[in-house]
């Protein structure tokens, strides 16, 4: 955040319109000058809207400082065509710009021969000896996430000479949150804050001012353990340590802001029926891709429901009939019960809140469901036996009502602690999934008992 | 975070049974001993397992420095409970422990009547002042989340003398994140990180070291969109301003990610059909109260589907009886593609990415649908055709199947775009309303094509 910032930037057609002229009159000092002015997030928003050409044509023209930032910015989809455009020599003086986690997440996500041209390319040693190091780290751990650049004292310093040092080490560090100390072995020992050392006296040793038994996490924890413990323990940095709590490097709170934001999106969408990354502005053939396996879920289970119903074809006579009209309202409170119960178990599970036995939140649920079904059925036989007249028709199908809702709820609360006791994403279980299998027990369920009840 | 930190926290039975002992035994020291080890987050983790008067127990034994922390991680409801059993003055001296925008919540979260009594209990006259001042500012505007704490120094200065300066602010500011610059008039001109300070020559003045044109909200500015402008610029504090740019206040990133937490948590739960801020742990009669609405509306959607079904009652008997066992099928296919399509545009327009005319959006969708309907509509063709042999009836149900689904993916896309536009929060439309409106829609429209078709 070195750069003058505007918040003022709106991302308006005329403003697009504008750049375009200038990229095709190939006007670079007019261009240069109107896009000076913005910060690099809003200039990788301008680029998102312009064809690979034009936002090839403005990344090479603007100073690699900027552009590696703009690069960090830009839509993935958007950044790989990019990324394909530009010579391996290219790649890596924008990567040279680069803090290492940022240079080692543009570099994991090209092709893996390109990889090894563009690396070679980078003349700085040990930026390359490091982002070399980040690339080893697998995809969600905490060594994915952090970056090698931090200010690091040793416990024996002085405050003065600390000063001194830190001033070398902070220049190339954009944002200094924490010092860590570590002692002659790298280990880490503790930290202090940037305050501490200028409210300090100058001749006192950092041994005596250091905070130890600091947080940190190894390098091997998820990720999203890692965004709970820094949002819990409101940390804007935590240091990263081996098994050896040998100092490795340390994750900033910006990037914690964009896995949270990266998992709610995630969960939504699988609530809804959509798996994998996908926004409005991909593809029909993407964004089917991500939608049609649910929606054929949902058709299998249609398929499911009708072969339960055709089973009870015989009762598709006289004053029976009515029950194959209530056959969506059945599905449709089954469907909306289960997702319901699902979405607060996995709500309660992400936050790390769902405590007790699983027999205790069944019963729970059971009691709650058994509440709003009876509101319900109430409701709905009122409506059958003033509406139809058939005192027994509408107690049939309230009763079942009832029960289709209790087992809806069992089955919503009980699916996700299952799946999350298996060490699957629970998640999977709040939406599609849920409302499909709801649908099918909740219709065979109500004939079940309706039939029962009716004595037919 | 100036206390000793330990990740390896766990919240155990055997934990809370230690607690709940020395409690009953009153054994005070071994009591403090225990929870001395533990960071204030998870002792609030702990007093939410405990029952009230254990908790205020705690409360009472454990130092205002620690307690007043522990405060305000509480759940809501618990720290409710707690804060009833405290007297105004009590709360008073935890009050002034806090910082003020932590201490302005806590202090909101009270009866009208006793915050004035509380507030007249602080004794620090300063921290009174910016607290009341605090309270004047409306929730969800960013003046509610700032804190009046920060390290603020005029252009006038220079390097030494700021350094000076600083250090007795730095004092009572947690985290140092920036210092703010401003002029005579108290006028916000820029800021300079700690880092620049440290680095820059003694006696260098601030105006020549000062980046200017900042970043800043204005006071009265939305919260989710002070969030959305924090995450971009990848922001860890923005000073808060008002309309004649004199800086009122700072708010820091940790604040944000709370905001992004339970907005993503509002939104969830939002599309599962659960309104209101619940989790798995509120009582039955609070979750009935956030799902029961949801689940009338589903029943009165039932009630409408059933209205239909009957309507189209007369017309079929024989081998059109079938019609009737594809209703589940139909609304749940409705259903699940009202909910894919108005997902993805809810989170669109969260991300500010949906852009371009509402036309395109449609058609795009249209065709959407219309590939998923045809390759869906294709697969129970096959099936109803092998399964029952009627080539004129397989006909009816798969090609009523794409119109639903066309229709269905329309009103997906066109609800949230219109709520949007009419200011309300689109989130509404995925979930329940969604599902209900398209299932009574599908099904009318699927009866009617089936019967257009086979000419019955």
């Amino acid at each position: 955040m070195e750069e003058s910032e505007n918040i003022q930037f709106q991302l308006t057609d005329v403003l697009i319109e504008q750049v375009e002229l200038f990229i095709e009159q190939e006007n670079d000092k007019e261009l240069k000058a109107l896009l000076d002015e913005f910060h690099y997030a809003d200039i990788a928003e301008i680029l998102d809207e312009l064809n690979l050409e034009q936002a090839v044509y403005v990344i090479k023209l603007l100073d690699s400082d900027t552009t590696s930032d703009i690069l960090t910015e830009l839509d993935e989809d958007n950044r790989e065509k990019v990324l394909k455009s530009l010579s391996a020599k290219e790649i890596a003086e924008e990567i040279e710009e680069l803090d290492t986690d940022d240079a080692a997440d543009i570099i994991a996500e090209l092709p893996e021969a390109r990889q090894q041209a563009v690396i070679a390319q980078i003349e700085d040693e040990e930026h390359k000896e490091e982002i070399k190091e980040l690339l080893t780290y697998d995809e969600n751990t905490a060594g994915s996430l952090m970056a090698k650049e931090l200010v690091k004292v040793y416990e024996t310093w002085t405050v003065a000479g600390c000063m001194r040092r830190i001033r070398g080490q902070a220049e190339e560090v954009t944002r200094v949150h924490s010092i860590y100390v570590v002692n002659k072995e790298e280990k880490l020992i503790g930290r202090l804050s940037l305050k501490d050392l200028i409210v300090a006296k100058n001749e006192r040793k950092i041994s005596e001012l250091v905070k130890v038994n600091v947080d940190s996490v190894n390098v091997e924890e998820n990720v999203e353990e890692v965004a709970k413990i820094m949002a819990k323990y409101d940390l804007e940095a935590i240091p990263v340590v081996d098994e050896n709590k040998t100092l490795l490097g340390r994750i900033t709170i910006d990037d914690i802001v964009d896995v949270l934001k990266e998992e709610a999106e995630k969960d939504y969408q699988m609530a809804a029926g959509i798996t994998g990354d996908v926004d409005s502005d991909d593809t029909i053939l993407e964004l089917t891709r991500a939608r049609l396996p649910w929606l054929f879920l949902g058709l299998v289970g249609g398929i499911g429901a009708f072969l339960i119903m055709e089973g009870f074809e015989g009762l598709f006579t006289g004053k029976a009939v009515i029950l194959f009209f209530f056959t969506p309202l059945i599905a449709a409170m089954a469907g909306n019960v289960g997702v319901q119960s699902s979405a607060i178990i996995v709500q309660g599970l992400a936050n790390d809140d769902v405590r007790g036995s699983v027999n205790s939140r069944l019963i729970k649920e059971m009691l709650l469901a058994a509440l709003n079904g009876v509101i319900l059925a109430l409701f709905l036989f009122l409506f059958v036996w003033a509406f139809k007249g058939e005192l027994n028709t509408a107690l049939a199908i309230s009763v079942s009502l009832v029960a289709v809702i209790i087992v809806a709820g069992l089955i919503g609360t009980f699916v996700p602690l299952f799946l999350n006791k298996r060490g699957i994403d629970p998640a999977i279980a709040t939406g599609p999934f849920i409302t499909t299998s709801n649908d099918i027990l909740g219709i065979l369920l109500y004939f079940w008992i309706a039939k029962m009840i009716l004595g037919i």
